[in-house]
C-alpha cells in the first residue's frame, strides 16, 4: 500500500550559499502550509517574482484593489527596503470563458473586447498609485509556446489527448511520485487513497479521472480559435501561467502571488504543469497568498449589491485613503471592507496629513543657525526614533507585518507632535525623523511630501501673504484704513515661475478688494475679503491659511486640491448622515406619541398578559401578579406615556 | 629594551554576531593603514557616525565642497543603499587661533563673528544640496564637558597641567601600553625609541615633551576664555571631538570621517585623548579620510592664487556639475581639480540630462494597452540591467567606488539610448531602468526627474501647444493664412493650477502674435514667432521644443531654469575661448610675417651657424654643410617665409 505523504513534506527551502543575500525576511509561504520560512534568492540579490493578473471582461473592482495594493507594497518593500533586484511579471488574462460570453454579447472580436477592460484596469491601478509590473504578458501573445509547453508534458507522459481537447493526468503524475496538489494536502491524501484503486476511463467523459484538468480545450463555433497539433482550440486556464511565468523567468522562480482564491485549483495546476513539463521537483520556490476579502461581512458579488468597482470607490476616497485602508491589515489575512473602516483610514490619513504639514512648518521656520546642542528631549527623541526603526525592520522581515509598522510609526509621529508642539526638538533631528516616516509611507506607495517639492518659491511668497494678512487684519481692528491703504498699495509681490497662475489671480484679487473696501472705510468688509481669501481662493487652490491666537502669525499649508475637495465631500456626508439619524429618531418618537397609555401597553403582548380598564398591566406574560417595584414601574412608563400622548394631541389640535 | 609594535597590530576588526547586519561593505580604514576592512556596527544597523566640520572664519571652498560632498555620498549610501540606521553628529569648531585673529580684526564678538562664517558654510552645504548632520555640536557649547573631560584624563594620569595649561602626556600614554598616534606608524616607532632614553622636562617650554599637546590653553588677553580649574582658558583644538563624538554617540564608536589633512595630529590625538578618557583600547571603529584636493596640481592657497570659495564655483557650474565632478573620483584618493576635469562632467551632466528627457518623452509616448511581448531586446537589456545592478552592488560595497559605478550606469543609459532611438524596448520595463538609474544618483545627491515632479498638467499643455505650433507652421508654408486664423482663435487652452503663470503670459503672447502676422499674411512673421517661442518665451522658462524632420511632431522637454541659462553661458564661454586662441594666432602669424627671409632663419642660432647672402641657412648649428634634402627643405621654407613677407609689406603700403 502506497503511504499517505506528510502534508507539505515536499517542499525545500532553497539553500543558503555563500554568495546568497540574507536579510532575515520570512514569508508566510503557502507551499509549508503558510509557515513561515525563510527568504534565500536563488541568484544573490535577484528575486524572480510572478504574480497573476486579471481576467479582463469587466469593471476593475475593490477585490482587485486589495490583490494588487497588497502585491504593490510587497513590491515596493522587496525593492526599496530590502535593496532586492526584482524583476517581476503580471499576466492578462485575455483568453477565457467569461470573456468569450462578454465579447459575443457585446458583439465585438475578443481581443477589441479585452482591450477595453485591460484598459479599465490598468487605469484603475494607476488611479491607486499601484506601479506596473517589469513585464506585462497577454495569454493571447503566448499561444504558439503553450501549445509547445503542453506537447512537452504530453511526451513527458504526464497529459493526453481526448477528443480534440488535452488533459493533465493526474493519476499518472502522483504514481510517478510528484505530488499534487502540493498547498491541498487533504485533496492530496484523497487522491493517493484513490490510486489505489483501478484508474478507469469515465465513459461519460473525455478525462480518464474527474480530477483531471485541461490543458487545451477543443474551440467551439464561435469561440476564438489557435491551430494545434490537436485540432482547433484555445489554451485552458491554468495553463497560461506556468508556460509565460517559465518564458520569461525560466524554472526555478523565486516568488509567486495571488489572491487566495486562485490557490487552489489554478495555482496548484499551474505548479503541476511546469513541474511535469520541467520533470523538476520545486518549480515556485515562495508561494504567498493574498487575503480575501468580504464587503461588510458578505462575499462582494454583484447578486448581493456589494459590488464596488475601484472607480464607485475613488469618487468617495483619495487613493492615499483606500492605501492606508488596506495597508493597516496584514496581507495574507483575511479582512472585511466597511464605512466604519474606511472611517477610521480617513481619520489616520488626516493625522498623518497633519504631522507632515506641521513638521514642514517647524522646519520652514528653524534656521541651521538657532541653537543646537541636545536636550534630553532629543536624546529621547533619538532613542524612539531608532527603537521605533527596529521594530519596524522585525515587523518587514516577519512577513510584511505593516499592521505592526503602522503602529509603531502612529506611536513615533505621536511623540513628535508633542515635541513640537513645545518646541523642544532640533530641527535636524525632526528632518531626519521626518525623512524616515516619509520612507516609510513610501513602501506603503504613499507620499505625503509631494505636493511641496520643487516648489520653494511658493515658501517667500505665501510668507509675504500671511504677513500682509496679519498686518490687514490688526489695521482693521484698530479702523486704521490708512495703514490698510499703504500696506496693500506698497506691497508688490513678486511671482516666480514655479507660482500658479491661479494663486497669481486670487493674490492680485484680494489686494484690489482690501484696496477698494478700505476707501469705504468699511470694516467688516475687509474681514470678509481676509476670510475669503482663507476658506475660498486660496483654500480651492489647495493652500489652508490658519489664522493662530491674537499674537500669533498665521501660518500656511499646502495640500493637494483632490483631498481637500474630497475632505469637503466627506464631512458633508457625515453630517448627511447624522441629520438623516436625526429625522429617523424624530419619527420613531412621533409614531410612538400617537399611541394612548392603554394601545401602549396592550401592544407589548410579549410582556404582559392582563390589564386594567386604564390599560395598565396587572399580570405578566406568565400570568403573574406584578411586584410592587414592578407596578411602580409600569405606572411610571404609563404616566410618561400618557404626557407624550397629550401633548402629541394638543399639538393635533393647533 | 621595549619592543617596537607591528604597525596597526593595535587594530581589532569588530566581531560579528548573530544579530550583526552584514551587508559585504568594506572600508579603508585608516587604522588598518586604509587596508580594506569588512563594516560590522556594533549594535545590528545602528551606525554611529562622527564627522569633523568645518573651522567658520572664512569663506567655504572647494576642499570643503570636496569633502562635504564625499561625506554626504557616503551617508546617502549608507542610509539608502544599506539601509543602515545611522545617526551621524558634525562639529562647528568655533573656538579657534584664527577665529580670535579674524574676530579681532574685525572688531567683532568671535561667536558674532563665527555665526556669520557658519553662514555662510551652511549655505554653500545647501547650495551644493548636501545634506545637514542629525546633530550640530559648536565648541562653544560643550566647554563645561571640555573641561570634565580633561579633568577625567588627569585623573587618569595622561595630563598635566603646567602654567595655566593642560597638555597631553605622550610618553606616560605610551609607557603604559596605549599605541600612539595609531595612524601613524612610523611616528609611534620614533616615540617608541625615544621612550627608551630618560623623560626630561624641556625648560625651554611647558611642555614635558615636544609631542605633548595642548588640551586647555591659558587664554592671553583679548582671547574669549572660560572658567576652568587651571584658571581663565580656551579648549586646544584636538579636545572638541572627542568631547562631543563621546557626548553624543558614546564610546566606542562606529564611523569617524574627515579630510585626510586632519589624520595627523588632529583624529590621532582626538583618539588618545578619548581612549585615555576612557581607559579603552578602540574609541572608533572605522577612520576614514577623504582625499587631498589640488587646484590645477597645485595645493590650494590664497597666495597661489588657486583659492576658489564655492560661491564663485557655483557661479560657474550648476550644483549637480559640481557634485558629478567629485563623484567620478574615489572619495579617498587625491584628486586634482581643473577645468579640463570640469568639462568632462558638463558633458556627463548634459548627457545624463538628455538620457532623462528622452525616456521621458519615450514613456510619455507609450501606453500600457501597446504590444508587451517581450523581444529578444528587451531580454538583453533586463540582462544587461541586472549585472548593472550586480556590478554596481559589488562597486559599493568596495569602499563605495562610485567611479566604477558611474562606469557602469554609462554603459546602461548607451545601451538604452541605442534601443530608444530603435523603439525596441517595452515601456515598464525602461521605466523600471530609469528607476533604477534615478535611485543610483540619489545616491550621488542628484536627481534629474525632480523637474516633473508632480506636473502632470503640463504635460497636457505642452503637447497641445507643440501640437497648435505644428499645425500652425505647415499652414504658413502653404500660405494657408485662414486654417491660421481658424486655428489660433479655435484654441483655448485650460490652464490648470499647477500651471505656471509666466507660461500662460507666453502661450498667450504667442496667440495673439500668431494672429496678427496672419491677419497681415506674414509668412515670414509667423515663423519668427513660432521660433521665438522656442528659443526665446518658452526656452527662457526651462521648457525647449525640438523640432523634428517634416512628417515628425516636434517634442518638448523641461529643465531646471537654472541649468538651461548656465549651459548658454558655458557654451558662451567656450565660445569666447575658442575666439581668444583664434586671435592669438592670428597675432603671432603676423608677427611671424613682419620678418624678412634673411631675419627669419638668423634668429635660429639654435639650428644654423651660416648664411648666404640671401640670408638662406649653410651651415647647421655644429659647422657641418647642410645636405642636398635639408638644402631642399631650408629652400622652400625661405620662399614661404619670402611669401608671407611680401605679403605683409603689400598690407602696410595699403
Amino acid at each position: 500500500m502506497q503511504q499517505i505523504k506528510v502534508p507539505f513534506a515536499h517542499y525545500k527551502v532553497p539553500t543558503q550559499k555563500e554568495d546568497s543575500y540574507v536579510t532575515g525576511l520570512k514569508l508566510a509561504n503557502s507551499l509549508k502550509g503558510s509557515e513561515l520560512v525563510p527568504f534565500i534568492p536563488i541568484n544573490g540579490r535577484q528575486v524572480n517574482f510572478y504574480y497573476c493578473g486579471p481576467t479582463v471582461y469587466s469593471n476593475s473592482h475593490l477585490g482587485h484593489a486589495r490583490t494588487y495594493l497588497g502585491i504593490d507594497v510587497i513590491r515596493r518593500t522587496l525593492r526599496d527596503y530590502f535593496n532586492y533586484d526584482l524583476l517581476s511579471v503580471m499576466n492578462i488574462t485575455d483568453i477565457d470563458d467569461k470573456i468569450i460570453v462578454g465579447a459575443n454579447a457585446a458583439k465585438q472580436d475578443f481581443l477589441e473586447f479585452t482591450k477595453v477592460w485591460e484598459k479599465d484596469f490598468f487605469d484603475a491601478m494607476q488611479a491607486l498609485n499601484i506601479e506596473l509590473p517589469d513585464v506585462i504578458t497577454r495569454v493571447s501573445d503566448y499561444v504558439p509556446e503553450i501549445v509547445t509547453f503542453i506537447q512537452k508534458i504530453i511526451s513527458n507522459g504526464y497529459a493526453y489527448e481526448s477528443n480534440g481537447s488535452v488533459y493533465f493526468d493526474v493519476q499518472k503524475y502522483i504514481s510517478d511520485g510528484h505530488t499534487y496538489p502540493k498547498m491541498r494536502p487533504e485533496v492530496n491524501a484523497e487522491l493517493l487513497q484513490e490510486g489505489e484503486g483501478e484508474s478507469q476511463i469515465n465513459k461519460q467523459s473525455e478525462k480518464k479521472s474527474p480530477y483531471d484538468f485541461a490543458l487545451w480545450k477543443a474551440s467551439k463555433p464561435e469561440e476564438p480559435k489557435w491551430l494545434s497539433p490537436w485540432g482547433q482550440g484555445r489554451p485552458g486556464w491554468h495553463i497560461e501561467c506556468s508556460v509565460m511565468a517559465s518564458a520569461i523567468l525560466g524554472n526555478p522562480i523565486d516568488l509567486h502571488a495571488g489572491g487566495i482564491d486562485l490557490l487552489f485549483p489554478h495555482h496548484d495546476n499551474s505548479l503541476a504543469q511546469a513541474e511535469a513539463c520541467f520533470n523538476c521537483e520545486q518549480w515556485i520556490n515562495y508561494f504567498i497568498h493574498l487575503g480575501h476579502l468580504n464587503i461588510a461581512d458578505r462575499k462582494m458579488s454583484k447578486s448581493l449589491k456589494n459590488f464596488m468597482t475601484i472607480e464607485e470607490v475613488l469618487k468617495r476616497y483619495t487613493p492615499r485613503q483606500v492605501r492606508l485602508n488596506f495597508a493597516i491589515h496584514q496581507y495574507d489575512a483575511p479582512q472585511n471592507y466597511s464605512e466604519e473602516q474606511m472611517e477610521q483610514a480617513i481619520a489616520k490619513d488626516k493625522s498623518y496629513q497633519e504631522f507632515f504639514q506641521n513638521t514642514k512648518i517647524y522646519l520652514r521656520e528653524s534656521k541651521v543657525t538657532d541653537p543646537q546642542k541636545w536636550t534630553q528631549f532629543d536624546f529621547q527623541l533619538s532613542t524612539l526614533l531608532r527603537s521605533t526603526k527596529q521594530i519596524i525592520h522585525q515587523a518587514l522581515i516577519n512577513n510584511f507585518d505593516f499592521p505592526t509598522v503602522v503602529d509603531a510609526t502612529d506611536k513615533l509621529i505621536n511623540q513628535i507632535n508633542i515635541q513640537i508642539s513645545n518646541k523642544n526638538i532640533r530641527a535636524p533631528l525632526l528632518n531626519s525623523a521626518v525623512n524616515y516616516v516619509n520612507f516609510i509611507f513610501g513602501l506603503l506607495g504613499i507620499n505625503y511630501l509631494t505636493p511641496f517639492s520643487n516648489q520653494s518659491d511658493i515658501h517667500q511668497l505665501m510668507g509675504e501673504v500671511c504677513n500682509l494678512r496679519d498686518k490687514v487684519k490688526v489695521a482693521a481692528k484698530n479702523n486704521d484704513f490708512e495703514t490698510i491703504l499703504n500696506l496693500v498699495t506698497l506691497k508688490q509681490f513678486q511671482y516666480e515661475k514655479n507660482i500658479s497662475n491661479l494663486i497669481v489671480d486670487a493674490i492680485n484679487q484680494f489686494q484690489s478688494e482690501v484696496l477698494l473696501a478700505s476707501q469705504n472705510k468699511n470694516k467688516q468688509q475687509v474681514f470678509q475679503i481676509c476670510d475669503k481669501l482663507r476658506d475660498q481662493s486660496l483654500f480651492d487652490l489647495g493652500i489652508k491659511i490658519e489664522d493662530k491666537d491674537k499674537d500669533q502669525p498665521s501660518v500656511w499649508k499646502q495640500y493637494d486640491i483632490l483631498d481637500l475637495k474630497l475632505e469637503k465631500e466627506q464631512q458633508l456626508n457625515l453630517l448627511q448622515q447624522k441629520e438623516l439619524l436625526k429625522k429617523k429618531e424624530e419619527i420613531e418618537k412621533l409614531e410612538k406619541a400617537k399611541l394612548s397609555p392603554k394601545e401602549f401597553f396592550s401592544q407589548q403582548i410579549d410582556k404582559y398578559s392582563e390589564f386594567d380598564e386604564t390599560g395598565l398591566p396587572i399580570k405578566d406574560k406568565d400570568g403573574n401578579e406584578l411586584s410592587k417595584k414592578q407596578k411602580k414601574v409600569v405606572q411610571e412608563l404609563w404616566e410618561k406615556q400618557n404626557k407624550l400622548y397629550n401633548s402629541f394631541l394638543q399639538q393635533q389640535q393647533q
